[in-house]
């Protein structure tokens, strides 16, 4: 009995996120669904978290127990022969069995991908929000620096959350600006990445974040009622829900420690555990 | 009357290549409507050449003579509203009577992208061929440099080519390596990227090169094989046709005389016509 860590990135313009559903158009389907033509064993993953329908991730991690006894560096091409080609398993490592991809994470950064030049990207306009008319970037970063911090969240949360608490703590909240993309003499302003890492993240408390980003950047909103929209915590305060395929789940990180217990004591909580 | 010069990128993945066909599924065939729809016209576009099923393009010219009014900057806009989202126009100008897309044309430049790494890239795959056994990049650029120059490229074209002539100039064909997706500590290759410039191409030409290309990577020929195939003038004496995918269209070049003649030589042009 193993229990696997690995990591799998995928366009998700074709399914309803990450998190298994009635429909079996999830990511996690296809993963489990995979395993088993590869082990027989019908399980079920783990994931890092959820994605909404239409979100990308790169190097989402997620995890499950295993009584298969194929080689470690055998498992991503294996996996990758029986999966659709928008999502590819790219790391496989065996973890304490007191691992839980979702429960052990400590932070997780997003990214948000704006094209803000004339035309769409005809090959990369599955990954970014085109928004060809004017952004005060500027703005938009002094926006930004007011999410850093904890606070609580629920301007930024799904009126559906069912979450007991909306604090969350975010890291670094950074707008990278990339103007190889540019066309000379044009109004192109480049692709915009919005960067957000935290310890945690309500549902569409990203996309809620950016589409209010968004209306700091076409003057509609000052760069400062980011605090006001904070702290009245209603949903209704804060700007639209930004559209699903400019968001990526970038990376996850964990204790080092979580990841490198000895070998031996797994067997020992196997045997605590009477398995 | 005038004569518009268009640029187009498109993401091939879906299409029967640019020149019209009896499907129309087409790049040719949707902008053709798209024009129609726009301006009522029921007119034939002309493309800088023919592209494979599956290629793409970045900034494929094409032109046609528009009765019209519709002013220059707001071409872009309209048409890209009337094409589906993987066929974007980013330029439009006017151009002499007297110029012609695909006869003007002086150099044109293709770019083949391989993707070395052990896994492929769940966002760029449809750009990307995927190899990843090792190649050998330093003989690959060896053998390509015996295709620069001039030369007779039977062995290079499809046996179905129809051509006169199989001459073409070779200007410059180089390789260029990018490793910044290689993964540390793994045997990624990155991605290779071969860009192939000359006068013209005869059908499969690039395919044909790339694929005799990757023979030489893989040790299955050597670099300097290349030169008793070019001789042999004998389609069998090459390597497999290259996947079309890893295929772009990169540029196009024009001499600038071609498209400044002035407004006046123009409507001299049309008043000889008697149109």
């Amino acid at each position: 009995m193993r229990n696997l860590l690995m990591k799998v990135d995928y366009d998700g313009t074709h399914y309803e996120g990450f998190q298994t559903q009635p429909s079996g158009r999830t990511v996690q389907d296809h993963l489990e669904q995979a395993i088993c033509q590869l082990t027989g064993e019908k399980l079920k993953i783990t994931g890092s978290g959820r994605t909404d329908a239409g979100v990308h991730a790169y190097g989402q991690p997620f995890n499950f127990i295993t009584e298969s006894r194929i080689p470690l560096e055998r498992w991503c091409l294996a996996l990758n022969t029986r999966l659709p080609l928008d999502i590819v398993v790219t790391e496989a490592k065996e973890v304490p069995l007191s691992f839980h991809s979702r429960r052990s994470a400590k932070r997780k950064t997003y990214r948000y991908a704006i094209n803000g030049n004339r035309f769409p990207d005809a090959f990369q306009r599955r990954l970014q929000y085109h928004h060809p008319t004017p952004l005060d970037a500027e703005g938009m970063q002094q926006a930004l620096a007011h999410v850093v911090g904890t606070h609580d969240f629920t301007s930024f949360a799904s009126r559906k959350s069912t979450k007991e608490s909306h604090v969350r703590t975010i890291y670094e909240a950074r707008l990278e600006i990339d103007r190889s993309s540019c066309r000379p003499g044009s109004k192109d302003q480049g692709i915009l990445y919005t960067y957000i890492t935290g310890n945690g993240f309500l549902q569409y408390m990203v996309r809620i974040i950016m589409g209010t980003l968004i209306e700091v950047g076409e003057g509609k909103r000052r760069p400062d009622d980011m605090r006001a929209i904070l702290e009245a915590c209603n949903r209704m305060k804060a700007g639209p829900t930004a559209v699903a395929h400019g968001l990526t789940l970038w990376s996850v990180e964990y204790d080092p420690c979580m990841l490198t217990e000895s070998r031996e004591s797994n067997e020992n909580l196997i045997q605590q555990n009477g398995n």
